[in-house]
């Protein structure tokens, strides 16, 4: 697990990602959407990771984005390449909690950090279903640490 | 079918689409890519009015996009609402060639054209299939004409 | 003013937006970054109707966006219109913070609301700058009520 | 300059770009427009080797894309990697023309090839400007050869 001052955060999970130029908007600094393209981006890594990810196709059952914030703490801007880290900060019974840092290469600096709430669906009986033990473990194992 | 002169062009299906602020890119100006995203949302239209859309999931036969060519006349940038006219100009063996004409009504002059060819595939072969009487006599009660 | 039940819920301006079919991603409902962008559209109208738009280009005051949240009620699908409520909900120092209704026109339903912080930016000078009198004013006439 | 038969075809420039999740639609597979995102990252970073891209700020002349056309040739799907080739194949007199090649990968395939008409522009005069001895060097010495 990286250290709490390593560019990723305290996160365990992490993916870099080059600014594209288009991605810019009119006030010439990344649109303030990428940002939670780029979390979730992340999200699905980390997804991948703990076999969420194959499991909407195998049992019907996925993760939905439920919630989510973000602090905007700095502009980005072409060319750069932003780090983001990700991890899973609370289990609740049919949810979870997940944390993003955003850090630029080229500043030096985290430019923004978010929170997002995960539901886990049964997309067959389109409701929502408990965080069972497997995925725990899953979760666990992948943050080193009880959660 | 709407006259030459129109806006819309020679263009039997056509749809207005406000231009969103954050679609312009640095340059300040509608980003290159937005344009072939309006020319998607016309020719999903013309897909559904012709049945196509639902085949997909129905028989397993679907468009796919072999290919496509834009010429841009003008940059657009917000506030603007661009009218897209669609049709099918030529139809082949197992393919049709859709021709696009994108106005902008506050500069009231077209501002790109393009042309796509679409395949029609048989997802479950996995390979192409003929354009079938029905889908001909849709398209053509659609244009007005034969095609 | 609207009243509280209509679409807009209790906000002072709203804009209709249109689904587009490519805004769906590979879970077949619009992709979670969407919902931003239908907030950024509503809220530009917002800061166009109160003079903050043009601003930026005169006096080198503008807004920046310096952190949101969304509470995703429901999935959107293609075809679909949303009816984006914006207001103002709060003045502070240098700041004010907006808020969203999304509502869906085919479902009949709010399918998300947001927050966000607006800081007022000194682009010349780097810095925050309070919100004046001119701009609470404006804003306040578009609220019709003292915010 | 790579030879033929590399992934980034006989283009001097290439570019690495992972596939976002996101960027998939309803049909499971990467959309059309992102295919176009790629190609202008990879022209934008042609054009910052051959200093274009900072003549726009210091002189007032600057790239406009005035037509592109892309054949498709392979859905491409998450998780891959893309490399895109690019390079200039044609001087006019105040245009070139730019080749792509997209290469998958994941797949070890082309997925799509294309190609666009880069005209060049007095931003402050509004018209074409000659493509001058400089530009001209700095494509040919990016190209290695005489074009």
């Amino acid at each position: 697990m990286p250290a709490m001052d390593s560019p990723a955060g305290p996160f365990p999970v992490s993916l870099d990602i080059a600014v594209a130029w288009g991605e810019m908007d009119a006030y010439q600094h990344v649109n303030n959407t990428v940002y939670l393209r780029w979390c979730e981006s992340a999200r699905i890594v980390y997804f991948a990771r703990t076999g969420l990810l194959s499991r909407k196709d195998q049992e019907g059952v996925g993760p939905i984005l439920a919630r989510q914030s973000i602090d905007y703490r700095r502009p980005v801007s072409y060319p750069d390449t932003v780090r983001v880290g990700v991890g899973v900060t609370r289990i609740g019974g049919s949810s979870f909690t997940m944390g993003y840092s955003v850090y630029s290469l080229a500043q030096q600096a985290e430019v923004a950090s978010a929170d997002s709430v995960i539901v886990l669906l049964d997309y067959r009986a389109g409701r929502s279903t408990p965080v069972d033990a497997a995925l725990r473990a899953a979760i666990e194992e992948l943050e080193g640490r009880a959660v």
